[in-house]
């Protein structure tokens, strides 16, 4: 297959590419790095690169930000940001990805386990996350041609733990996490929230 | 208590209005007629509208547009217009609300059941349905001077469907709906998704 993946520097995204490169042609793309250029925050720069992509058989993002912060702190610019970048970024990956992939393809998008079990501070991310399964729960519904999309629901990274000094003692090695992209790609499955601790 | 009901002259709002104004002083707000004026998708109109509408202890909204339309046909204009209504208008509501809320008090939104049980043409609305249940999770973590947040998921209400011209019979009528909003306002839940179905 040949597969696009989207945010390939990322801690998870870094092992995704290692987990995909063994059996499949990976094409990368990135904000600032990566075989193309794309800002997935603008439904032109989406549509630009697939034009220029060529052919493909899947999409992985393991891409797309979202503020953390107070309820008190974040501001409607920061819910705004969120809104556009990590959520309609990732669904407009689908939206304006199914007219350019190869019958039988496959979208693969990331959420977070802060869609159900939130912490104080995550009020958009949680919001973010649980609105893009939703949105892939429905948009499954009116995939053509087989195509197929999912949603890959991380928990805490052990390396982004370690990174912050936080205790990563409950994190998942990102290697780990990366099994449920492969999952997703190699899969049948559509319209799923995979949650990374029931892949193995 | 006096609660400020947001739309209440919709098909769900006015079961509300009826089921609360027994025992409670209900306000009432809206984009055309009510108390008061309020356009939840304008912050500044949401702030203006607390800042006049003195005291209170609840607040429940049953307003909110989203897009329903195939996902080929749908617009990003469409998604960030559900997104900036149905998602960040009842968001804000909480966010500004909190400011001006009595000790004790409560907010309950409006979901539905499309966030987990998608249908063709319900991208949007699930996408929003959903975020708003992520979004109400986190922030009642939040919540300072023991103030609750509660979203109401309803299914289909039986009077919406015979207003289409569908097939009622699986429908719950609004005055059955409205038990869940009741039951947020005058119960100690936080941070819940009342399915309007377990609430008799």
């Amino acid at each position: 297959m040949r597969v696009i993946l989207i945010g390939a520097m990322g801690t998870i995204g870094s092992e995704v590419l290692k987990s995909l490169a063994d059996r499949h042609e990976v094409v990368t793309a990135g904000r600032s790095n990566g075989d193309y250029r794309i800002d997935i925050s603008q439904p032109t720069s989406i549509e630009a690169f697939f034009r220029q992509a060529g052919k493909f058989d899947a999409v992985v993002s393991a891409a797309g930000d979202a503020r953390f912060g107070e309820l008190d702190k974040l501001t409607q610019d920061d819910y705004l940001f969120s809104l556009t970048n990590k959520l309609m970024g990732q669904a407009n990956l689908v939206r304006i990805g199914q007219q350019f992939i190869n019958d039988n393809g496959s979208f693969t998008l990331t959420s977070g386990f802060l869609a159900q079990v939130p912490m104080p501070g995550s009020s958009a991310i949680s919001m973010v996350n649980a609105g893009l399964e939703g949105f892939v729960r429905a948009a499954a519904l009116e995939m053509k041609r087989g195509i197929r999309v999912n949603v890959v629901s991380p928990i805490w990274v052990k390396e982004t733990l370690e990174a912050m000094g936080w205790d990563s003692s409950t994190g998942m090695p990102a290697a780990q996490v990366a099994r449920s992209y492969v999952a997703s790609v190699e899969g049948t499955m559509s319209g799923a929230v995979l949650d990374v601790r029931e892949i193995k």
